[in-house]
């Protein structure tokens, strides 16, 4: 033991933790001595607290589907666990999310007679993201997502029926039955809370608390915090004895640190995301010797619509009529990219052309495809038009009337011989000519919609530091790592990554030793 | 003043000072408090030794272009100055570069009749950079190429040519007169040593010393250090009163962070660069705080060959010959991509081809453009062959004769026409059919080339952390800072962004204020 460890607690420190914080509480640091390891020497700067406010084996910062996962797998694994959440309430981006979890040989595909397997996942996943994707990472999700939809099931989450998204090579997006999220975060909360875990809504992290070795040994946070203000709440420290798991989500509403991963992304773009989808979380466990990866695969979603907010109801429309009815640009009347190409594909082409597009279907793909309730509320917003003839659609969008005959006269042609001659869109089996009125339509614009970089992770969700060795006491998942999906995330792999990795993190998190 | 600052210095600092290093050393951090900014915490906790063994106004890291830069331009602001280079001789991977110094407006082209402008350089850097340039940075580099260049030149610098590289406008790569980086680098050497610059070769980062603000004040270094031996050598402290400047190049050597950012990229694929361009400096400096961007865009030289070792004769010959000759499948006989596609086109071509691809020129044209030096170092190294006729030159690649003459003769058509209606390859004025005995061709394999992503700097090289702040008292410049190039470098713009903000940074540090 050194003098340092053997020397009495010194008076600063008490003055410090009566303090709110601010610059009289920086000055409170001992300059003690020297480390050769940068790492350790990081990280060790974050001593434990003289009192900690609470201390549970597992302290889990975030309640989307990878937090309340996590949550579930570290108590069924013995551990005592608390759940912090930022916001007012639980869920994250998650409970706003599609409800789209791509999965592979399940039960649902096999019933709709779709022919899939973990292999074909990874490959269509390894392909899209531009084989940046962490093999290990890929391959996990891929070979999990089935048993991830079945836990979710087991847990009370229902899901309707097995649709298509832009990249993947078959139907693989288990839809829940309301087209959202909150199906399966309600369930993981209902779980969350008969095991009597305790979510901590209003809670926000500050930094991560680390042991001399480096290990994180508990956070810092700010209690009755109101978001977005900064200066609300008080300060409390919460003991992990075991581990922090880390499932804060990813950044899309943070402008400033979009922008400097790609400062195309400016405030022209908005953000299908809850507005608590910043990375101040992320950064911290950077600051704490995190390492980051892939920061600047940034994904636009290319299926929302400029005339709603946030993720809004067109995505459904869309994703579900691609494959079935053409997707035009309303300057030229004409096809301009596959509709069934991936999201980056889409959304590069939609900003290439610098204006809206249209999404189309008529009365046989539309009922057929699309989720009655989000083309209700889709129809209520004025996001989706229904229009008589075809000739009412072009008037409305201001479309050149002959062009747009003309182009959906070989979209048909291309439909009848399931083979698109120009563009190469998949066409499923089961499309048909768009003739039959009314015609439905909405105009798309690329929001801002999953950040694929992140924290730096193994297959054991343990994160990984600037030194290219192991955060001891620190896990992560869902979002806020990176690896995963590489350059560009397919649909619905979001859901697959945060259970497969949420559970993964929660139980690695409950088998740590415990720190006293 | 805390009690802490004002204690006396305790005892295991001083054991520590005597010690080598190691897990003793880590015992003896004192616990003597906590902070509530995590980037003041991180950086606090590197706290400046009991005795710095040399202080300067301004420590460099790194002795290529951009820290000589700094290390004159931080000198003639009236600041004392060290550089600190890792390994046995000074010019990094600077010394071994192509010498091609991209700059617009210049007096060559003039000179050459070449129309160019700051604007054109800087939409060439956004297009191919895919628009994920910061632009400020990449506006400062295009529009102080120009003086950068001439800056050089007034230290002795002598360019003899004005070439093209793929994904510019126009030619604006001036080639040094021994198409090598180190005609710069040795002519600023020479006015380093002029000015009575101590450069310290055999000496090693190991870490930041930062002072309770989070100020960076010195650096922690290994002397003696033989690379790469990472136990050689012994400790030192090098104090900076006013700013360290980090110019410690790219990481394309460092197999294990190249493959974190893009697992593609391992032992499979060679590098350009010397040994020692690995990453531990830029990860040092997150350590201490410093945010990076961008990091997994990773270059690979389309032009290099797996003929030779390293960045080798062939790129000086290839890259003068794009516009000029054809570039062959040999699989196929045929040509697959346009010739003066910038390099991540290229690069991202020939691996999808799966084997080396071949580049050609004749007589005419490769006398005209090659310099004579690489041609024959190139020849020497089996790199580049000379063939008597077309059929020799298929003979020796296994190319197929019938498919290769019709592309040789479709090739020749383009040229007439000055128009290439397969690959828009964009074919020079002065380009003649491929026609003329002998014939010269040799084989390329991508190579790692360089590291576009890197610290987060602003307009004036100051580095920003992880907190969105400023690191104060630390400086970026060259190829460890991100954010110029976007995606993807174009050619011989490394030089005139490690002048322009080497500069900048050696300028800007000589500015702040000494910290006594």
């Amino acid at each position: 033991m050194s003098e340092d460890e053997k020397k009495p607690k010194n008076p600063s420190r008490r003055a410090f933790l009566k303090s709110t914080g601010g610059a009289a509480a920086i000055a409170g640091i001992a300059l003690g001595g020297l480390a050769v390891n940068p790492k350790e020497t990081a990280a060790a700067l974050n001593p434990m607290p003289k009192k900690w406010d609470e201390t549970y084996d597992v302290v889990i910062i975030g309640s989307g589907f990878a937090g309340l996962a996590a949550a579930i797998e570290a108590k069924n694994a013995g551990a005592t666990v608390t759940v912090i959440e930022k916001m007012f309430v639980h869920g994250g981006n998650s409970i706003i999310n599609g409800g789209d979890f791509s999965a592979a040989g399940t039960k649902m595909q096999k019933e709709a007679g779709i022919q899939d397997s973990a292999d074909i996942m990874y490959n269509d996943m390894m392909k899209t993201g531009l084989y940046l994707n962490h093999p290990g990472l890929a391959k996990t999700v891929a070979e999990q997502s089935n048993s991830a939809l079945e836990w979710c099931q087991s847990l009370g989450a229902r899901f309707a029926k097995v649709g298509f998204h832009g990249g993947h090579s078959v139907k693989r997006a288990h839809q829940t039955i309301n087209a959202s999220g909150s199906e399966v975060v309600n369930k993981l909360f209902d779980k969350v809370n008969a095991l009597g875990i305790k979510v901590q809504t209003r809670t926000k992290l500050v930094r991560f608390v680390s042991d001399k070795g480096g290990r994180i040994v508990g956070i810092e946070v700010r209690t009755g915090y109101k978001f977005p203000d900064e200066k609300s709440g008080k300060t409390a420290y919460i003991k992990a004895r075991k581990a922090v798991v880390l499932t804060s989500g990813g950044f899309s509403q943070d402008l400033a640190l979009r922008q400097i991963e790609d400062p195309r992304l400016t405030d022209k773009f908005g953000s299908t995301n809850q507005p608590g989808a910043t990375g101040e979380a992320l950064l911290a466990a950077c600051m704490a010797g995190a390492m980051d990866l892939q920061m600047d695969w940034i994904q636009l979603g290319p299926w929302t619509s400029p005339d709603e907010k946030g993720f809004g109801h067109v995505p459904l429309f869309c994703e579900r009529l691609v494959g079935y009815g053409p997707m035009i640009n309303p300057k030229t009347g004409k096809r301009f990219f596959k509709e069934t190409g991936n999201r980056k594909e889409r959304a590069d082409a939609i900003i290439l052309i610098g204006n809206p597009v249209i999404i189309m279907g008529d009365s046989y793909a539309v009922p057929k495809q699309v989720f009655p309730n989000a083309l209700q509320k889709g129809m209520e917003a004025g996001a989706i038009k229904k229009f008589d003839t075809l000739e009412d659609l072009a008037k409305n969008y201001n479309i050149p009337f002959e062009a747009f005959t003309a182009e959906i006269a070989k979209w048909n042609s291309f439909v009848e011989k399931k083979k698109d001659a120009d563009l190469d869109c998949m066409i499923f089996q089961d499309a048909k000519p768009t003739v039959t009125p009314p015609f439905y339509a909405a105009r798309l614009w690329p929001k801002v919609h999953h950040t694929m970089g992140g924290l730096v992770i193994d297959n054991n969700a343990q994160v990984m530091g600037f030194d290219l060795k192991p955060v001891k006491g620190l896990y992560a998942a869902g979002e806020v790592s990176g690896g995963v999906h590489g350059a560009v995330r397919l649909g619905g792999v979001a859901m697959a990554d945060c259970i497969v990795f949420g559970r993964i993190a929660g139980k690695n998190a409950a088998k740590e030793k415990s720190q006293i």
